[in-house]
């Protein structure tokens, strides 16, 4: 008796960017597992159970699914955007490397999504569209000097820059200490994206730039992408503006 | 009369990773633009009509579209993957910055797809699971030497590195080539994942070790994913190996 266990991309919220195959994933599993507010988003099925847990619980909570599928169930586990990203899959793979041998045997699926960064780009034209990198801000599971690192280094090189994780209200100070530690590398002119819950109701896209970006609110909900100096702003009449990255480069500062 | 242009990420290829979003613009679609291949994905409707282009052609067919939108038709150009991760929204951005003025004022709509890093990294596990970049490994558009300094920057600052365009007809030695600059920084046991066509029926994973990376073959369907020194690699009896990098990190070579 074998179970199974999938760990399932949501996208950025609304249905519109749910795959066919997250969607099948989810009506065909018998368990739910997931932080609260991503399961709100998956509709009700009878004799389906769903299991609610809090943020930065991802180990239990992926512990837990794994656990239940063992005993021959068909599970799901939810994550917001795409598993793979800053998300639960990596979560899931921790436990079963540190969990019993019956959860290596599981039947495991991860199934892709449409991450934060790729729909925070989509609604605002091609800030990714030439070599990036994205980076979690969270220092909860690494230290801040190991991120200040990776900030000079992306930067230095050239690479359009998403932050994942941006704020939380444990972690006031980190983005403002990122975009300081950028200003060391780019412009201040330097095109700054924040789009927060981009894909749902509440959706706010605001473009600015390095050396103002600090003035634009932040949450946990929100995602930032810092484009190099070779990102462009395109004015439109009526229209709010296009940013993008050509595909070309020429060497890392122009 | 203002036309629209839509440019539709059609994900890795299969139907299931298409999402309602991208269906519902293709479906309304007059005209669809694209790569000949990726046109081919898409269901033949009657009275919509198909302009198949050549690889290369990107900032062609995408000036092609535009003006065809401006003359009020609603217009779709179809990428794979994602259309913001290195596709057709940027040569879209490039044409309308320098196109006439009517191209600024039309309803443009970037519709987000499931790019491939995510497929490949879901099909194994979670290998991009922390932070990472994605470099596209093509010199047609960028000097060689660039490309260097950004997997220099890249790996010697643990990023995990997805390779874009890793191999083609005309740039043969590039990926060898990359192998060996990450050679400077990583472990030979680092794990390395090929994916090919994945989420299509000719679809071919393999997990290698980068001292070994170069004696697997790539091509232009291909996404190499290189892992950080943390990527971890779990056996599983009867199955697939998992590869996948932890949340938490301490310092770039621990």
């Amino acid at each position: 008796m074998t179970g199974k266990l999938a760990v399932v991309g949501l996208g950025p919220g609304d249905a519109r960017y749910l795959t066919p195959e997250a969607a099948a994933a989810l009506a065909s599993a018998e368990a739910l597992y997931g932080y609260a507010p991503y399961l709100q988003r998956v509709p009700v099925r009878q004799n389906q159970i769903r299991h609610a847990s809090d943020n930065r619980e991802e180990g239990q909570r992926a512990g837990a699914a794994l656990a239940h599928a063992a005993t021959g169930v068909n599970v799901a586990v939810v994550s917001g955007g795409d598993p793979g990203v800053f998300a639960m899959a990596a979560a899931v793979c921790e436990q079963i490397e540190s969990g019993p041998d019956a959860w290596r045997a599981l039947d495991l699926a991860i199934v892709p999504g449409v991450t934060a960064v790729l729909a925070v780009a989509a609604s605002v034209g091609a800030p990714v569209g030439h070599d990036f990198c994205a980076l979690s801000l969270s220092d909860n599971l690494k230290p801040w000097e190991l991120v200040e690192r990776r900030l000079d280094a992306a930067a230095g090189a050239g690479f359009v820059i998403a932050l994942y994780n941006p704020v939380s209200r444990a972690r006031p100070w980190q983005l403002g200490a990122a975009f300081a530690r950028l200003r060391r590398h780019l412009p201040g002119p330097t095109p700054v994206v924040f789009g927060r819950a981009v894909g749902r109701p509440d959706e706010r896209v605001t473009v600015t730039i390095l050396e103002a970006a600090d003035t634009i609110a932040a949450d946990m909900a929100t995602l930032v992408i810092v484009g190099s100096c070779a990102t462009r702003v395109i004015a439109r009449p009526g229209r709010p503006p296009l940013v993008y990255t050509p595909r070309s480069a020429q060497s890392v500062h122009p």
